[in-house]
């Protein structure tokens, strides 16, 4: 469908994005404008983001410089802003941790091992056309695990935020160990890294109405305030530099940051490395991906545009795999960052190109700003954007509507805090399936008798209908498969066991529009065990390809007759009925 | 139903089993049978498959006496044989090689461990009336699981078979392990053991042919062909003996087996190790469960007996318990063992009972017998055995009804082959659930028309119907969920542009009998959508529940009508039907 959506009739030549083919002066200033924005709200987090992965802050700015140009080439949002991001960069240290110490250099081509193969794995499943992938998680798993997420991230930040050393992978062990070493705490630490804090807490809570009330247009009063991260590093920069809190002080911060672009890296993976990493790799890639997809659909619906999930997948791949080719590490779409570009007016991917050039532009020439950067500062930019992403309203409806879904979203996030993000995922998507397998193995039966009168048959729980005692109709309101197939047979014994005159069994399967192996053996040894009890078992309103593939695989050769097409007709021909 | 159909009115104290009140001379001679021609089969394979647990065989022995007595008193079957079984063993030894070395002190009380949690699982499971767990594993993955993990134990044991060296937990590790040791094959336990498969395999094969040939009743040839194994166990620890095998041709022997009754254990498990086994135990548990349910109940079917899965769960848990408190470890039920026993005349678990005794007299005074039986022979009992589980008809069956179900049989054999039988089982899960998700993912959607003259409507792809260009009507064939709810509104935009007048869609939810959270508000999204673009959305013919569930948690609030009871009805409210 979005292909459909791209290609229109246009200038420039067919291999190029559909968005470029087309591309007008006025979208370039608008695409001008939105790069920037997020060039200065980029550079603060892609330092933070790379610290929360355990990486060199300016790997981070690698990170953000060609997966901008990939997705721009391969995706199919607007405005999607792809780089590092805070679960992905959570998942990435979490994941690299039993494999290398943080800091050393195995640790960083474990890292840049982790974006190729998230990388190809999302090519792979985008070239397959399998963007059906992103279903596998409700929106009460996204929303637990995000949230989880989010928190174990403010808890494991309060460590650079406050100087202390603490370690752990679970927030009870974080707890633990920052209360044990809380006499540790550096005074200039704590008080930079809560400063910025407050200060980045009410510009992102009341800068905005502030700078509207003295008479700036809401818009761009909402974009002046995105830029307050930026503006509270700078000043924190400069607060170590005349009051030499770091030397003095012992406040640590992000040193040296090698000037220029990144290298190109090139390197075989040993083999063991492959199989450990290939099962995280595919999560981070995954989440990441779920994520993205759903920013990115919000955002287009709110301009009547539409996401193509292969495309996105594919889009995502090739960002994961040039942030690899620059000694990067896993990206993605980021929610926080893709609003801001959204609200800033960006028309195409080209603004992310802007931003990128931008970028470069910052690591050619300004690093030498970022180096007397404080951590804790970086720390509090990671610990407000995080606790923006915690989500109590979707728990709240989930409670209201659907308990089943409310215990997803805890045990995700509960999963998350208490053993670390892998198993939180697990558990939750193991909920989800769970439960949607633990509905369908619980299938509605109706015991079916005919309206008077009439050709129609309805559940005798509901209507005034007539039966008869040696005919039994029960109707199956679900698939048949593995999962339900027992408690299917035990109903229609349970049934026949009240029914002790019944001879025939007449099963509807109107509803089925699948029967699996487990279920289809389970009906041949149901028509042998009826059998040798004397009771017949016929079928009706079979659907045309459950019963070609039943009579296919000569399922069906035991049956008395063919199934019959309608309950009615099966009255009739089985005898007793007017 | 299974209480329903044990208690009757009968002689015994009412705490007694049901089987137990109403017992009957006759039932005890047939019981008594068994319960001996049982013992005979469990003597070897109780001492076998300890070895491939990994722990001294005369375990195996102290886990064949107070799991039988537990389930005698809280199991639901009267014919499954409970005790030491292959795969579990096979299990048992993939759990614990992490943790500690084979035949330490340790490797046996976390072996014990094991069957504490895995019998409490158990009993927790079956107090919470929970055996619906069983219908986790479909019949392809279990068949898989089975096969895969038979092979796997057929090629583990090819080391003691032919005396060499050989590690790895894989099958190909195994091999190319075996094969870089080929050097050192000792003849004797080479000569030996494959003389033993030979007999083994021929008396399986051939012998009770022959003994019904020579004029014997066929049942009894049966059963005299199922002593084969005890009778080239003995002829084995004679030929040690009289050839001094051990001692001078270097063929490995069982050794010392403590003489009398196991002692009763009990200790106090670290955190850690409960942690760390938690998962295994309860894969191990689970597993043995579905397997052991299954046996039961194409027993209890044969006789027209019933079998209550909560029972079950609660008789192997009893046994579990009563297996580690004697210092044993995991146990189920058995298939061939419950096929012997139930083939001997079993009429109850008083056949366990007198195998149990029969079992505690063989280790009061015949273990003597069994210290110099070489491990090669139990090798060739344990292979033999393992053989007759691989399973080729349900991947065949699986092959020609549906390819997903095959797809899961091989994912599930070859993980368990290629990566071990906790990997297996997890890809087998996800398999199973996997197919299934994606399935309900795409789910049957058609467009409605009116039959000319008449109030119904039907699919028109299907049949010569009328439909009006501002009014669309979907019939949605499947519940909504996480999975299939994108899927959903694909369709539906799909429809929409093809149908540029509509102005009214209408929904209908007849097959629809839970739609979760995520779906709920993708309906809400999709109401707002299309109102924003000027299209109406209407629901008709939505289930009791779903209704209740939608309007308690307010989701229904913005649609323009309560829903309409039937397509009918909806039409003519919409209007333009006469």
């Amino acid at each position: 469908m979005t292909e459909a959506n791209r290609v229109v009739p246009a200038g420039g030549p067919r291999w190029l994005p559909a968005w470029l083919q087309q591309y007008r002066r006025e979208q370039a200033i608008q695409d001008g404008i939105a790069g920037l924005v997020v060039t200065v709200l980029l550079v603060p987090q892609s330092l933070a983001y790379a610290m929360l992965a355990g990486l060199p802050p300016h790997v981070g700015m690698y990170a953000s410089i060609l997966p901008l140009l990939a997705y721009a080439a391969f995706g199919s949002s607007m405005t999607l802003a792809v780089g590092p991001v805070a679960v992905a960069s959570l998942m990435t240290a979490s994941a690299l941790a039993p494999f290398a110490a943080q800091g050393s250099p195995e640790y960083l081509s474990l890292a840049i091992l982790l974006a190729v193969l998230g990388g190809l794995q999302l090519m792979v499943l985008g070239i397959l056309r399998l963007g059906f992938v992103a279903n596998l998680l409700s929106h009460s798993v996204i929303s637990g695990f995000v949230t989880g997420s989010a928190l174990l991230i403010a808890i494991g930040q309060l460590k650079p935020l406050l100087g202390v050393p603490a370690q752990g992978h679970t927030a009870v062990e974080l707890l633990l160990s920052l209360l044990a070493s809380f006499q540790k705490l550096q005074p200039a630490t704590v008080a930079l890294g809560l400063l910025a804090m407050l200060l980045l807490w009410s510009s992102r809570r009341f800068l905005a109405d502030l700078l509207a009330w003295i008479g700036v247009s809401s818009r761009t009063a909402d974009l002046l305030a995105k830029l307050a991260p930026m503006i509270i590093v700078l000043l924190s920069v400069g607060a170590v530099a005349v009051w030499q809190l770091d030397s003095r002080h012992g406040v640590a911060v992000v040193g040296t940051i090698p000037q220029g672009l990144p290298s190109l890296q090139l390197s075989w993976p040993a083999r063991e490395q492959l199989t450990s990493l290939f099962l995280p790799a595919f999560m981070i890639a995954l989440v990441g991906f779920v994520e993205s997809v759903s920013v990115a659909q919000s955002l287009a619906i709110k301009r009547g545009q539409r996401i193509d999930p292969n495309a996105e997948l594919r889009g995502l791949g090739a960002g994961n795999l040039a942030s690899a080719l620059s000694g990067g590490f896993p990206v993605t779409g980021g929610f926080a960052r893709s609003v801001v570009n959204f609200a800033a007016g960006a028309q195409t991917p080209m603004a992310g190109v802007i931003s990128a050039a931008l970028m470069s532009l910052v690591l050619l020439g300004l690093t030498g700003l970022f180096e007397r950067l404080p951590l804790a500062v970086l720390a509090a930019t990671i610990i407000v954007a995080v606790l923006g992403l915690v989500d109590l309203a979707t728990p709240r409806h989930a409670w209201q509507y659907d308990r089943a879904d409310a215990l997803a979203w805890a045990g995700t996030a509960l999963g998350v805090l208490g053993l670390g993000v892998e198993a939180g995922i697990g558990i939750g998507v193991a909920l989800s399936a769970g439960t949607f397998l633990w509905r369908a193995s619980r299938p509605h039966i109706a015991v079916l008798g005919r309206l008077a009168g009439t050709e129609h048959f309805r559940n005798e729980q509901r209507f005034q209908v007539e039966t008869q005692p040696h005919l039994l109709i029960m109707r199956i309101d679900e698939n048949l498969f593995f999962a339900n197939s027992a408690a299917v047979l035990d109903r229609i014994e349970a049934e026949l066991a009240k029914r002790p005159a019944t001879r025939d069994l007449l099963l509807v399967l109107s509803s089925v529009s699948h029967i699996d192996l487990t279920a289809a053996e389970a009906l041949e040894r149901l028509h042998a065990d009826l059998g040798a009890r004397g009771i017949v078992l016929h079928l009706a309103e079979v659907k045309g390809p459950v019963l070609d593939r039943l009579k296919h695989a000569g399922r069906l050769r035991g049956l008395a007759h063919e199934p019959f097409v309608s309950v009615h007709s099966a009255a009739q021909a089985l005898g007793q009925h007017p």
